[in-house]
């Protein structure tokens, strides 16, 4: 049996007898990215083909556009040292990107894998891109085509499970502090000024929660790791009055999958028959600052004045900074390390500090959440001084 | 009669008998923001302190906080240029600000300005604010007082008459490159795909042709100036798949006042009777968004993935960049010699470019706009190769 | 007598009976880099090779490399508008640089450009290469070739005289600023701390002089039209001591070209037989911080430390910010008006607000200065407060 | 015998009846930075005062101004939260440094916090420092003082032994990336252009290496760790010479502690009996600038172009970024706990991933250095493709 064929799991070292199972002048590797946006995919496209070229002299590196659709739709496009030289300058991914997951056909893919002789395949993407890679595997695996098959987990919502930071994610927080940068000046400049900042987060918190912590400027802080309320006495409205009386501003952040339930009672509340503008409000930061102003507007007891900031595609689209470049150079060199000793189905993802080959069927078991128990986000609790919204009915508890 | 009570276009020295009209000792100064925030109000505010400190050894100045309204509202802080010694490395105003027109009680202002025996008011802000200062000064004047009142304009929009160019616009061109390239960045990333980035300009497209020009990444620049339609050969839908069939990708910046015309034809059009969700469709940002996803899906000729990008509160809440600190300076300097020279009921600015001094009803006549007639949209055009919507129903000219 | 073999000044429109002189599929255009680097280089390439392409239809356009001796020494290289379309993002020259003045062959260019067949020649750099550029154009009118010469001055410095502003200028005084930043915060950090920033400037003080105005933290600025003294009631030396015995701590900007004469005394009146050392000596911000250090070490009155910052490199190598890229854009397109037209001969530029064509013997004329008896010397006197440095005898004046 | 007087090391957790050692009225707490500046000091100290406000309701800070010496030369000055609230935006320490080591009185510092009744002492500053916090430390046992003394690493070199990596050092790398690249700009617009950037690391070259790793412009990067020899054919005279051929042009990253036994070398061989300018020689990155300079001078092979960068000021004087604030924020809420919890003698600081306390004299045990036989240097040298210098008289390696 050959070695290309095992999961890494079951072997530590596949190739017996030696390091290094690829012939150099046999390699035939090429790089798909999928999925939303990330910084630093353009420098693990780099690192994959400078890594290949310098360290092992491959030459044959193909880059697959538009995402896995790419394969069987497009031409590929030939990826040198020189090609790359810069593009980690660059944000977003020279490659082009598609939705990771659903709608493509994996026999379509693998028949071009094979077709095209090609026997490494690099897949940047989050959790659905490493889902359908895994699928990929396992049909190159049923044909038995010596193809090795290597994930590099990218999610900029750092909620890929296993993993212990997503690729971008020091860039993503780093950027946010714009966004929360401006809401504190907007909230600042004017009488009970309220800024309102979404931050990326579909199912996981970990951008709101950092940013929040980096900057201090925030009172408060939304994750859908956390759910909340609106009314009552230990609800959002009455810590926003509270906060403006005390301190004249707030700002809050929130994350794109905070609140849903609250969003699917409230659109069902309404008549919503028709219309164009009610799909807007399923984007919880126009709903929540809608919401607000409705209700002091309502209660007529203060006027506030609310500033609402979206800076997700500019998080999402600029180049990584110099950690993340590192990180990325290293999870790169990774994988081909990892592809060249003839390892296959597996993600490479860093550990406990330890870069690790983690085979797929672990890293889609679900995502990566914040922990609301432990201590990063008592953490949170302590710097904000938010609600902690565990009790609808209760009081307020003044510190987690 | 008192020089102070003179208008400066009737005389240009009205101090006869000295450069400087006020002693020192005598001055007692006080400065307000209003409107919107800008870049550089910081550094105006700076620079009045420490202008009146060290090039005329005044001591007495104070911050009115909140706007108009703080006159009679709000106790006054004071401002010496240890106060203020770092302030212009922040955006916003430490001042606060509110509306700059209607609502404030000219009577309680100027009561405020004689009960604390001000001699001096320096105001910044944009157009309404500028006509409030003229209210303002009227009354001083009817009244009899040796108060001298001076107008710093301040208008992200540039839309202010007769001046050269607005302080912080520099610094809001600056700005919005980043929501431009992250726009680029995202619709080059995807097939078909578009950024939309909205940025200010309720009456004068300024910002938007001058971030356009500066980019080069921009296909279309849509401002309130230059009408545009949606449909039809020559229509923007149409410019649209043109441009996404021949380069894939597309960015359109749109300033928000654009289009007003086609908002109120299209919210009529729809069944409106309840939305809290159509009211965000007064946003032309998100207006324009949901119109060009809504016709690519109907039409179904081309998938799209259209991106939007709202970066207004990032833009305008930052710092000033250097030659906007410069700008702000000279302009600052210029109020207070101004002052002190016993002018009074003008605004500063710089008039083709000379620093001058213009009185409050010279700058209260009207916006200034973009002129489509002129060279530079004609350049715009040239740049982006967009239609110039000139003609609803004939043939697309291809080049200005 | 062709219009071409005219001089701009001569006649404002050579081109009898039409307004362009060219015809596009006849156009062989060339572009040619000389001297330091400056921001906003590749901007002007990347608009003149897309101004041609798109305003005239002309797609010959030819980079020389490595300035002007590329002509004759390299091979030129293929300049169209998607080569060139993101080149305004990087600093630097994409087409390389060399001393735009000696050494040169102008018969060699000349016949480079006779034998290539290039009938347009933009040639952008200091004063150095415009006076190149008259040579060049000389030969060529000797040898009545229609060739049209147009120059685009590039001088970080600001010191090209007639026009208002040199390209780039905007863009050093803003990254000057962090310099001026960093040297501020470390001389706060530290008893007695001073800072000392060294800026571009030979023979004029202009980024020195904006960058102090912009900054607000230098308490002293030094350029070559001020000569100063160090020792003295009203030397250098003292006003360290009184602002460092006021505040504690000081900023000092420095011109590379102030000083001269000072640092040729001292180095003549050291033992210079040898020294690789000494040779550092001729940097005046070395220079300057070295001997101050010696003054208070011997004096032993003050124990001071001293941070020395020279961001030359890291000022001039960045890619040009939004303004100067609108400002590169226009001169780009006012060069390839000109040579369209069959203008030849000249420089272009803004004068008094205006673009112009300027012929190249009215741009040789010297370098532009700081006048240190105009408002903008007084006013950063004013905002310093530092010593006019007048009298070297008398004494310090303290202030108007 | 009580806890307070116990070394960290002895127990884990001395308070044996309570997690909280101190009452939050008794505490009087100061903090003191000393050594060189590092981004992300002002968080340090921000989280302190907020952590022991916010989360043990501790009023009594203050803060120690000069460093050690202003125990006893200067008054201290009160710390709240409200004075501290926005100085993690600023660079530097607002309590100003002075050298950590030597010249400091330990009798008098521990008078000064006994007579000023000090109860527990926040000490941030590199090795020399800690050595310092070390020494009051014992003072204070000896004296039986109930006072809690705890480190706070911060050296921007990241040469701290036992802790994973200095706050600041991520934010150092990222700044040490504006030099790269301006060095890679300016080398590749001229023929054989080189680059020479020197950053921090006196006796590590960790700042060197990963913003080499980062960058992925550097073609050869010195650190003291790994020797180096300028002669030979293996030297580096010889690999510029080979890369200029090859690429033409290049850049050299050197920390200021590489290669020092080569200037003493040098320096003594030279006519050293004066010259003021030779002093300057002392700085590795002018001296090996002169050096290459004078190699290919005489040997007249081959002119180049060499620009020399020292952005070490502006490295670090910047405030922190995102992940190093959050990062600054867990340290420092980490001291709080455990001078809280009543531990003493110890330094905060992650640990294979874990924020721990660590014994002072083991942070007293020597820098850590880059291990040049580990996997981070050898991607470096693959990265780079540099020679190993391994040995001075063989043959160069390709390839570690």
């Amino acid at each position: 049996m050959d070695n290309i064929s095992r999961n890494v799991e079951e072997e530590t070292n596949l190739s017996q007898t030696a390091n290094v199972y690829f012939d150099s002048e046999d390699v035939h590797a090429c790089i798909v990215t999928c999925g939303g946006l990330c910084p630093g995919v353009n420098t693990v496209i780099r690192e994959i083909v400078c890594g290949l070229h310098h360290m092992y002299g491959v030459n044959e590196v193909l880059g697959i556009e538009g995402g896995y659709s790419g394969f069987y739709s497009r031409n590929t496009i030939p990826l040198t040292p020189k090609d790359v030289n810069d593009i980690h300058k660059r944000g977003g991914t020279i490659l082009g990107t598609s939705q990771g997951e659903g709608g493509n056909d994996t026999g379509k893919i693998v028949d071009s894998i094979q077709d095209r002789g090609i026997n490494q395949v690099y897949i940047l993407g989050g959790d659905g891109t490493q889902r359908g890679a895994s699928v990929i595997f396992e049909e190159i695996r049923r044909r038995g085509l010596k193809v090795s098959v290597v994930g590099i987990p990218e999610s900029v919502d750092n909620d890929i499970p296993v993993i212990d930071k997503s690729l971008g994610f020091d860039t993503a927080v780093e950027e946010a502090q714009r966004a929360i940068n401006a809401a504190h000046v907007e909230a600042e400049s004017t009488e009970n000024g309220i800024g309102v900042v979404k931050l990326m987060g579909r199912f996981s918190g970990f951008i709101a929660m950092y940013a929040t912590l980096a900057s201090r400027d925030v009172d408060c802080c939304l994750i859908p790791e956390s759910p909340f309320y609106l009314e009552g006495p230990c609800g959002l409205f009455e810590f926003i009055r509270k906060r403006l009386t005390e301190n004249g501003h707030m700002v809050i952040v929130i994350a794109e999958g905070a609140g849903q339930e609250l969003i699917s009672e409230s659109l069902s509340a309404m008549n919503k028959q028709d219309s164009a503008g009610n799909k807007l409000l399923q984007d919880v930061g126009l709903w929540l600052s809608q919401k607000i102003k409705d209700h002091f507007a309502e209660s007529k007891k203060m006027a506030i004045t609310l500033k609402y900031i979206d800076p997700t595609y500019m998080v999402r689209a600029v180049p990584s900074i110099a950690s993340d470049n590192v990180y990325c150079t290293l999870l790169a060199q990774s994988a081909v390390h990892g592809a060249m000793a003839g390892y296959t189905g597996f993600t490479v993802g860093v550990v406990n500090g330890r870069h690790s080959y983690i085979p797929f069927y672990r890293i889609n078991e679900g995502e990566k959440k914040v922990v609301i128990t432990d201590r990063m986000w008592a953490r949170l609790l302590s710097s904000t001084n938010q609600p902690s919204f565990l009790n609808p009915k209760g009081t307020q508890l003044t510190k987690p």
